[in-house]
C-alpha cells in the first residue's frame, strides 16, 4: 500500500480515539448521549435511559497471572465495567463477560473467576445476563459490559460543569498504583526464589486496593438521597490528572486542584516513602483507583462536607485559564493526561 | 494448590458455560432474561424492552490479518454483534467497540477498520456509541457489543419452539466456511511466492460471505410486516447443526431437518466439489453463515412461503424423539454440535 505507516505513540490514545470517532454521526433518536462519556446513554422510556458501558482487560498489559489470583481478577472486573455506569451517577444492574481462553487456563482456574465475578454482582446488586467465551491464541482475554438504569435528570455527563463549581473527590488515591509496585518488587526479588514468602506485613490495603477494589455504587445512592446531581462527573481509571483534563475538555473550562487536598491513605505515603516515590505523582497518574471525582455548584458545599467521605480538593475555572494543581508554596504545575501506547 | 486441574476441552464450550454461570441468579426485576439465549433483554419500558448482547473476535482465532483486510474485519465485527441482537427479532440502533490494540497496528490500519465499521453501521442505521482502546502484547482483539429494541411481545427466543412447529432458514449456508477454505488454500500455496496473484475467479460470493457478511436485519422488518413473531430464533454462528441443537435444548423439543432441503449457493458446491470436501458437512458445522433459523406455527407456512426467501427445512418434533437429519434415502444422522476447544 502507498500510505505511510504512523505509529499510535504519535496520536496518544485519546488523539487516536478522536480521529478513528470523528466522522461517526448518530442517527437513531434512541441515542441520547455516544462516544465521549464513560457510558453511552440510551433512552428506555420517556424519563428514564439506560447507560451501556464496554471495557477490556488483557493478560500482559492490565494484569500479570503470576500474583493475580483469578477470584480477585473476576471480581475487580466487574468493578471495571460497573464503575463506568456509576460515573453516570446510574445504578448498575446487568453485566456481560467475554472472555478470551488460551490453553494454559483450567476450569479450575474459571471456576476461581467465576466466584470472584458471583462475589462482585451479589454485592453491587448486579445481574450476569450474557456472555461469550472463545479460544484464544496468547493470553487471558476479559470483556465485560455494564448496563445501568438512571431517571434523565440524574445522569451526571463530563460535560456539565461550571465556572466556580467544586470539585469532589471520594475515597483516596494512588493506593491502587502503590499496591501494583508492591506486588511487582516482592516478584523481582522473589524470581528464582524456591517456596518465596512475599513481604505484604503492613502495606494488605494496597494489595487490596489493586487486587479487589470496590466500584463506589454507594455514591449514586448517597447523592441521590442528598438531592444533588453532579454537574459533572468521571470515574479515576487513568490517574486524577487524566480525569480532570477529560472533564474540562468535555465541559470546556479549566480547573485548580489543590496538593494539600490530595487525600492519600498513610499506607501510600509510607510504601511510596520506603521506594522512594513520590506518592502525589502515584495520585496524580497511578490510575485504577475507582473512586469518583465529580462537580457540584458552590452553594453545595456543606451538603457535600456532610456526607463525610468526599474532599472537595479544588474548583473549575474559566477555559482560558487552563487546568492546573496548586501547590502549598503557590507554584501552578499544568496537569498532564497518560493514555496508554502499545507496548512491545 | 490441591485442586486439580480439568482441561476445558473436557467440558467443551457449551458444558463450560453451563457450569460457570449455573450458580447465577437474577435479581434485578428489570433483567427479563439472562444467560442463554443470544442477547440479554433488559426492561426499558412497561412494553418495550432493550437487548444486549456481546462478542469478541480474537486474532489468530477468529481472524488471519495476513489475509483479512482491515476495512471488512470492521464490517464484519459490527455484522457479528448486530446478527445477535437480529436474533432477538429486535431492531439493533447501537454498538459499542472495544479493541486490544498490538504494536504491529498501525493508525492507517485502524483508519481503513473504523471505515469498515462506519460503512456496516451506516448500512444497518446503527449508531456507534462508545468504546475503549487498550495495549495488546499478543493480537488484535476486537469486542463488540451491540443494543436493539423490541416490543416485548415481539422478542424471540431459543425457548418457545413447539411440536410441529416449521424450522425455516434464511439464505444459505456453507458458503462463508467455504471462503475460509479458499483463502487458507490461497495462502499456502502461494508461501513463500514473490508478488503472489492468488486464483479467486468464480469464488468471490464465497470470499465476500466470508469477509463482509451482512446480518439479517432486513427479515426483523420482513417478519414484522407479516405480522409473525417466531416461536424461537437463533443466528447461525456455530453451525447449523449447533443451532438446531440449542433450540431443542432451549425448547425442550426434537427436530427433523431434510438433507435435500438444505439451500446451499452454487459455488459453494462447486468449490467443495473442487477441494473434495462434502457440501453438507460445511453447511452444517462451517458456521459464520449469520442466517437466521426460526420456527413458526404450522398455520404460517403460506406467509413464509410468500416471502420468498426462506426455506422451510423442517419441523420441530417431541423431545424424546431427538435431533436428527434426515437424507433422501431416509437415513436419520443425529445432530452433533461444536464449540470451541482452546488452541495450543
Amino acid at each position: 500500500m502507498a500510505k505511510g505507516r504512523t505509529e499510535i505513540a504519535e496520536l496518544g490514545e485519546f488523539g487516536l480515539i478522536d480521529r478513528l470517532t470523528a466522522k461517526f454521526q448518530n442517527k437513531n433518536k434512541s441515542t441520547i448521549c455516544g462516544v465521549g462519556d464513560d457510558a453511552a446513554v440510551i433512552e428506555a422510556s420517556k424519563d428514564k435511559a439506560i447507560v451501556v458501558s464496554t471495557d477490556s482487560m488483557l493478560e500482559g498489559i492490565d494484569f500479570d497471572l503470576t500474583y493475580f489470583p483469578p477470584k480477585h481478577l473476576g471480581y475487580k472486573a466487574v468493578t471495571k465495567g460497573i464503575s463506568d455506569v456509576v460515573a453516570m451517577n446510574a445504578v448498575p444492574e446487568q453485566i456481560t463477560l467475554s472472555l478470551g481462553i488460551s490453553s494454559k487456563i483450567s476450569v479450575e482456574f474459571l471456576d476461581d473467576f467465576y466466584e470472584g465475578v458471583e462475589f462482585a454482582c451479589k454485592e453491587a446488586g448486579v445481574d450476569l445476563v450474557g456472555g461469550d467465551t472463545s479460544a484464544s491464541m496468547t493470553g487471558f482475554v476479559v470483556n465485560i459490559t455494564a448496563v445501568g438504569r438512571a431517571k434523565k435528570s440524574d445522569i451526571a455527563y463530563r460535560s456539565g460543569a461550571k465556572e466556580h463549581d467544586l470539585i469532589c473527590l471520594t475515597g483516596n488515591l494512588g493506593a491502587s498504583y502503590m499496591g501494583l509496585r508492591l506486588l511487582e518488587r516482592e516478584r523481582r526479588v522473589l524470581q528464582g526464589v524456591d517456596n518465596p514468602q512475599p513481604q505484604f506485613e503492613g502495606y494488605e490495603y494496597l494489595l487490596q486496593r489493586y487486587l479487589k477494589p470496590r466500584a463506589r455504587y454507594d455514591m449514586v445512592e448517597s447523592l441521590r438521597k442528598e438531592g444533588i446531581v453532579p454537574t459533572s462527573m468521571i470515574d479515576i481509571t487513568d490517574g486524577l490528572a487524566s480525569e480532570v483534563l477529560q472533564i474540562c475538555k468535555a465541559s470546556k473550562c479549566g480547573a485548580r486542584i489543590y496538593l494539600e487536598r490530595m487525600p492519600l491513605a498513610k499506607q501510600t505515603t509510607a510504601l511510596a516513602e520506603e521506594m522512594h516515590l513520590d506518592p502525589v505523582v502515584a495520585a496524580l497518574n497511578g490510575g485504577e483507583d475507582y473512586e469518583l471525582l465529580f462537580t457540584v455548584p458552590l452553594d453545595k458545599r456543606e451538603q457535600i462536607v456532610s456526607l463525610g467521605c468526599i474532599d472537595i480538593i479544588g474548583h473549575i475555572t474559566a477555559e482560558s485559564t487552563g487546568a492546573y494543581l496548586v501547590t502549598p508554596d503557590g507554584n501552578d504545575i499544568a496537569l498532564q493526561a497518560q493514555g496508554f501506547t502499545p507496548k512491545r
